[in-house]
């Protein structure tokens, strides 16, 4: 059964990359030419390029020294017991690496082309357009699960070994981290930085050609929120699996049997279930685009729910797992659906801020903060529920069941996350679609279209965030697994059974020390991200007051003449890969300090700490900046003054206060958490041998 | 020795009442009349006592049904072991409440003359005037500590028993968290309200006396500044006195020895030291306000010190107890020294933000929310190494120790308690003085005077809100070595002796769900706070936008034409009663909930939850709101264009977004912490006997 199910994993990967193929094909297939949308198109996806060799670059000087590092003193110090041990955790490193850099750079591929095609589909109707837009971000989708479904079946036919797993998935989290970052950083710089030079202080429309910044916002959608999500998702997925692995061949007793064979089963039943999901998705005649990404994800959902009954069936596997898996699935809709309440444009949230916004921006700024506050509740009481829940219904189960269980809900919860990909992706693309429409002035037909579009892409990106987040935080908690089961296996290779672990006891100091310090440093984290967005913006906002000011005609949309958009968008660049390192850095220097300080019983707590603050400010900054984003369209669209109120100026405020909360800070938590659990995870041996306490 | 230390105690506790008694004769002695003074400050007076005894009629209520519930099951149901027990902790509960309740009301009496006193002797010189603010708030301080210590003592005289102190600290947190939430709604409702309809919308100055809402502004610095952070401080004073003294009466086999004469008389000596630097306290000829405040508290701890020194030569304590209260003042020093740096205009944040409010108020928000993230580090790490420090001196002393030093912690960094609360209360006064100063015209130098004052009091005010939260983050953690002993001594009473506890695995999933909920309710409760300010600035802003209308001559300044005070006074009454029994209700509701599903595990977990995030979130928003009110003033001390510029209007967006943070929301989380420690205190029994898992 074990190879038949290692063949299937790698065989439905296989499909998913061939359809992903055939996606790619149809999207960049040549249709209509049209100048000035090729002269934009091909600027955003140079500088989109560009952006990402120049962070590959930095990336790469970065994981080099990880390399180092690693074959010297990971999972054991070469000078100890280490040697090949080290060289293969240092190729999973490297293998992790290579494939989320892979991730991103596909993303940014289909993605450049897609926006094209979908600008020029607008101008014969909605359907065409939503279907080029879809698909373009199916290709990220299909591409990016299905390269975590195969990386992570290779290693393990190849390995057969847990931690080194966990190396995989290290590497693709740093890189997701600061991707993550550096693309968060690059599109806040140029997305506020257009805004308040264009809309506040000029008066023009998003995406007016007039405006220096807006090729760099357009570039920014794509290294942001393609390529740094596109990262982001595939950790998230190698981890769920990781931990879930690693968890099963402890259950196995160190080798590849029917644990790690349930695991690999729901995670191609997962992927298959997204590729059928993508290739049905289309507009129905009558529907609105944001109801055919929602209906698409339930049909997804629906197909999985079968299949996996089936597999438990046909494979006699416990039923208690294949509910785990049920429970993740169905708790993070219901986060998803949570986050979309507070940030949905028809829902009281929005509504009560933009009323608050005819009162100036501090009600605007403090409406979006309290909701945001509000909003963690059922993120946070779900996660708690979700875990307890398949904690409870496994245990019966027996030893090593309960956080088996966990890990299963994760991967549950993420089993559609093709699908999630696919959506979210098709949200920046069709914001680039919009943005060549309104440039190269393709009429207001195609500008309703690509509005409509665009507007179901805010929606559901709210949904799918919703979800990272919680897969996150439910990933995480199966990783402190992970973790104990790393430390006990390290300390019966070590000789020191006597400081095997069972747990984390609140009341010893270590672990509240661990507690409070890992609790402080996603706050630590997203300060830093939100002052490099900061920085980097009243840099790029100087340069733009300076074009407008020296290039004569500019202002006033002399015909003929062009801004300097080549400009803008190295001063995002730069800006954004100077700021990238240090947050991720801090976030991982804290973790070897509070390891080296405390040992392994405080960075139990630690991890603890930085899950619950990290899900805490993830959940608020999201939703907060999704419904300031929000607020100000429902004003947009006319209610309380419209465009030119004093209402919408105040929502713009809250706009871009939102915009690093919700692109920037917000959704690097998720691998900042991460991070920090694998970090400890494969340095657990260094931590229980080398430490202060 | 356990005799005179008792007496010792009450002794120093009837001098402290001496000394309040001399400063309140000697501000209250009648001086130079001025009807307009007058006028006003009996209006202030008038609108500052209405609301707080409208405010105690509420209390009254919720307190009989408090009453009723410990009757019938508090420590234990009256129909199974309960009966005298539960009457004693009721009269316990309503003594917490009425101490707590008349630290309010004396210091709004003495306030509220106070600032006429202050505002007359404005006119004469700074020295004077100076006294009069500090004098004022020392009877505050004085009457608060002097009140606790008293109440504790006897308490222990008369009953001897741990349980009963908890229950007389809940009723005395209950009250706070209701009072702490009541007041802070009422005063910036009226702060938020007064400042956008007079600076941002007409121009004219703060406290001008055509604006309706400057009266009720002023109130608000009573009711909230002054009788809500009394009880605020009321509270953590006398919960850090019974958390030790529960830990010490376990360490003395249940009888009141020779660690609660410990606890005693480290808290006198505190109490003595904080007479002795009252006493002291003026200002030299050629120092500033701040230098004189702060050299005040700096003797009151040097004097602790040695005095505390000298006592454990004398009684042969063990130099390591002493030793945990020195680790607690130095650390509440540096995290009090570090609020500082985040919110003093001589310093780099504040000087940043108010750089970037040139770009708008988009980048003075998020700049505030950056440093306001940042600044939860030092104050995080700074309590979790007291913790560590404290626990780890005291641990070889033997079992019980570790926790009972974490106690003493607490109890040493608020030993000098006395002098916060002086300086904390001059603030209010003096911000007062200034009102009635600008509204009865007393001329320019009185005005630069009591701006000078003012400017004093909001540097002061960082440093002891530092010092309040951290204080009571090291109250609440060793509250959870409280808790421990009392679930204990319930499972010995109740025959349950299997299911006592010696700590929580952060691995167990209750601990775990705990963990996660407990996190979620500090933020949904400042969400609520924040809420209820803003429902309640938006009706007023009404209320003022009417009076401008319908009143004639009001805006122009007619002479003789008046604003209608009273009504605004009255909106800013009912909204805050309105408001504030639902958040902390929510508190209290969900810690009985997670209580009764997941027993005591769970509570553990939701304690540790409670206490990280409300850490983060108190620490998060005092900073960022501090920061943002001084980087208003750094810019009308002329900086960056001064009053008139755009960066000005930016910087009263932002300090309004601030005042709930730093006056409502932030201040409250310290009480609400300590609130559901204690509720979980005292329910432990009836969580032990009676929960779903």
């Amino acid at each position: 059964m074990v190879t038949f199910m290692e063949i299937s994993a790698i065989a439905v990967s296989v499909v998913s990359f061939v359809v992903a193929g055939l996606l790619f094909a149809w999207v960049a297939k040549p249709g209509v030419k049209h100048d000035r949308i090729e002269m934009i198109g091909s600027l955003i996806c140079e500088g989109a390029n560009t952006f990402l060799r120049r962070e590959y670059l930095i990336l790469a000087r970065f994981s080099t020294v990880m390399v180092a590092l690693i074959l010297l003193c990971i999972p054991h110090p070469i000078w100890k017991t280490g040697g090949w041990e080290n060289v293969v955790m240092a190729l999973a490193y490297i293998a992790g690496t290579c494939f989320s850099a892979l991730a991103g750079k596909v993303g940014i591929q289909v993605a450049t082309i897609a926006n094209r095609k979908t600008a020029l589909a607008a101008t014969v109707g909605i359907r065409p357009a939503f279907l080029a837009g879809f698909r373009g971000g199916a290709v990220m989708g299909m591409a990016v699960v299905g390269s975590s479904l195969l990386g992570v079946t290779l290693l393990l036919m190849l390995t057969g070994d847990a931690t080194t797993l966990l190396g995989f998935s290290f590497g693709a989290s740093s890189l997701a981290l600061f991707a993550k970052a550096g693309g968060g950083i690059f599109t806040k710089t140029a997305d506020i930085s257009a805004d308040l030079t264009g809309k506040v202080e000029l008066g023009i429309p998003e995406d007016d050609p007039r405006n220096p910044a807006v090729i760099a916002d357009n570039v920014g959608d794509n290294v942001g929120d393609v390529a740094g999500m596109g990262a982001d998702l595939f950790d998230s997925n190698v981890a769920s699996m990781s931990a879930a692995l690693v968890m099963a061949l402890a259950l196995d007793n160190g080798i590849v049997g029917t644990h790690a064979m349930m695991v690999l089963c729901y995670a191609t039943i997962g992927l298959l279930a997204s590729i059928i999901g993508v290739g049905t998705a289309r507009m129905g005649r009558h529907e609105n685009p944001s109801h055919a990404l929602n209906s698409s994800t339930y049909v997804t959902t629906m197909i999985y729910l079968l299949l996996s009954a089936l597999a438990t069936i046909l494979f006699s596997f416990p039923w208690r797992i294949w509910g785990a898996t049920v429970i993740g699935l169905a708790v993070g809709t219901v986060i998803g659906l949570a986050s979309d309440y507070f940030t949905n444009d028809a829902k009281r949230p929005v509504h009560q801020v933009a009323l608050a916004s005819r009162n100036g921006p501090a009600f605007t700024i403090l409406g979006g903060l309290s909701y945001g506050l509000l909003s963690v509740l059922p993120g946070m009481v779900g996660i708690a529920l979700s875990a307890m829940g398949s904690y409870i219904l496994c245990a019966p189960l027996g030893t090593g069941y309960p956080f088996f269980g966990i890990s299963m809900s994760a991967l549950g919860m993420l089993s559609i996350v093709g699908m999630i990909i696919s959506n979210d992706a098709y949200g920046p693309i069709v914001d680039n679609a919009r943005g060549l429409v309104e440039m190269a002035a393709l009429g207001e037909t195609a500008l309703d279209v690509t509005d409509a579009l665009d507007s179901a892409g805010n929606t559901v990106k709210a949904i799918t965030k919703g979800f990272a987040i919680a897969a996150a935080g439910l990933t995480v908690i199966s990783l402190l697994g992970a973790f104990v089961t790393e430390v006990n296996a390290a300390a019966r290779q070590l000789g020191l059974e006597d400081r095997m672990i069972t747990g984390f006891d609140i009341m010893d100091p270590n672990v509240f020390f661990g507690l409070l310090t890992g609790a402080a440093v996603p706050a630590v984290f997203s300060a830093m991200l939100m002052m490099g967005v900061d920085r980097n913006a009243q840099r790029m906002v100087r340069e733009i007051h300076r074009q407008f000011k020296e290039i004569p005609g500019l202002k006033e949309g002399r015909p003929g003449v062009m801004p300097q958009y080549r400009t803008c968008i190295n001063i995002a660049t730069v800006g954004a890969l100077r700021e990238l390192i240090p947050a991720g850095l801090m976030a991982i220097l804290a973790t070897l300090a509070v390891g080296f300080i405390g040992g392994v019983t405080a960075i139990g707590g630690f991890l603890a700490g930085n899950i619950i603050s990290g899900l805490l400010l993830a959940l608020f900054m999201s939703n907060a900046g999704g419904l300031w984003d929000n607020a100000k369209k429902y004003i947009e669209s006319g209610k309380h003054g419209g465009r030119a109120s004093d209402a919408h100026k105040a929502a713009v405020i809250g706009d871009t206060v939102g915009d690093p909360f919700k692109d920037t800070a917000g959704p690097s938590l998720n691998t900042q958490i991460t991070v920090v659990s694998l970090v400890s995870s494969i340095m657990a041996s260094l931590f229980l041998s080398v430490s202060l306490f």
